[in-house]
């Protein structure tokens, strides 16, 4: 989700709270129960709660196009999204992007402040794909991280999308695409 | 998908084209397969193509209720649609609900003839269910008629929605529910 259809939220957050500590994403720290750990922890220091958190997601808006892509895309085909956010942090966008199906993890909140986190199940977005080709599903995948490369490898499919150079590189299996009409194009040719 | 939130498909198309014998639903017959491919048949006998199904369902409508239904549902959990459906069947009916994500089965067509159908998977609502499950998912799962009792019986909670009694009789241990606003409390009772 965050890279390929919105911003990055903890981005957004270290924007609006000027915490510069809080940009660090997979793509910096491929180890994701650290990076999460870390990011909860400065919170914490700085007393924001899951409502100033929510307060700055609900004005972030997607990215230019994805809307109308996803539209056009679930014309044509079943689509799920996976993500490594929590549910508490994806309405206020899910919104505007008109209710996909997001699987993704869930904060533990107690009183607003946000003391844990729990992740749905460990590689969740590889172990959904590899679910849905137990169900006889052609699972085309895109990404853009670290955190998505289990996925793209899992899936008849991987593309990457809007990826960092990083990745690309150590990605090289992988067709990478910067615009939306290429990732159509892709997808569609990979449903055959 | 069909008795929930559409109108049953086949139905409609034995009303449109005059054929009663396509009014047998999976209420009637337990048995898909023997439901399928006498639906095929009976097409085929009266030389009725894809695109005349597709004219007919183009004219349908969801039920009074279910596109509110699903707005609501979906803007505070995740819903997937699994039904024996199939892609080639939903689309019209997806659009005026806003294209929730439907897990279902294939036709296989040549020249605009349904020459054969494919199950994605046998017993794929449960086996989604199962899926979901394994991906540490708390599964409420509400259906109509036989062809839903296996995923039922594998969510943690099964809700019967609209059900003929025959339904309701054979499986007392399901809640059975006629009014949305009702189906809605127990799903939200049975988040906790």
């Amino acid at each position: 989700m965050e890279g390929v259809l919105t911003p990055e939220i903890w981005i957004a957050v270290a924007e609006k709270t000027g915490i510069p500590e809080l940009r660090r994403t997979t793509r910096d720290e491929p180890d994701y129960d650290k990076l999460m750990r870390g990011r909860l922890k400065i919170l914490d220091d700085h007393g924001l709660k899951l409502s100033d958190i929510q307060a700055v997601i609900g004005s972030l808006q997607p990215l230019a196009g994805a809307r109308e892509f996803l539209d056009e895309l679930r014309a044509f085909t079943q689509v799920l999204i996976l993500s490594d956010t929590f549910e508490q942090f994806a309405a206020p966008l899910l919104r505007q992007l008109a209710w996909p199906t997001l699987l993704c993890h869930r904060l533990v909140v107690e009183n607003d402040r946000i003391v844990d986190y729990q992740l749905r199940v460990s590689e969740q977005k590889q172990k959904t794909v590899a679910a849905l080709k137990l169900l006889n599903y052609h699972v085309v995948a895109a990404g853009d991280s670290f955190n998505d490369t289990a996925m793209l490898c899992e899936a008849h499919v991987g593309i990457l999308f809007r990826s960092p150079p990083n990745v690309r590189e150590q990605f090289p299996q992988f067709q990478a695409v910067e615009q939306y009409a290429d990732l159509m194009r892709l997808i569609k040719s990979a449903m055959g």
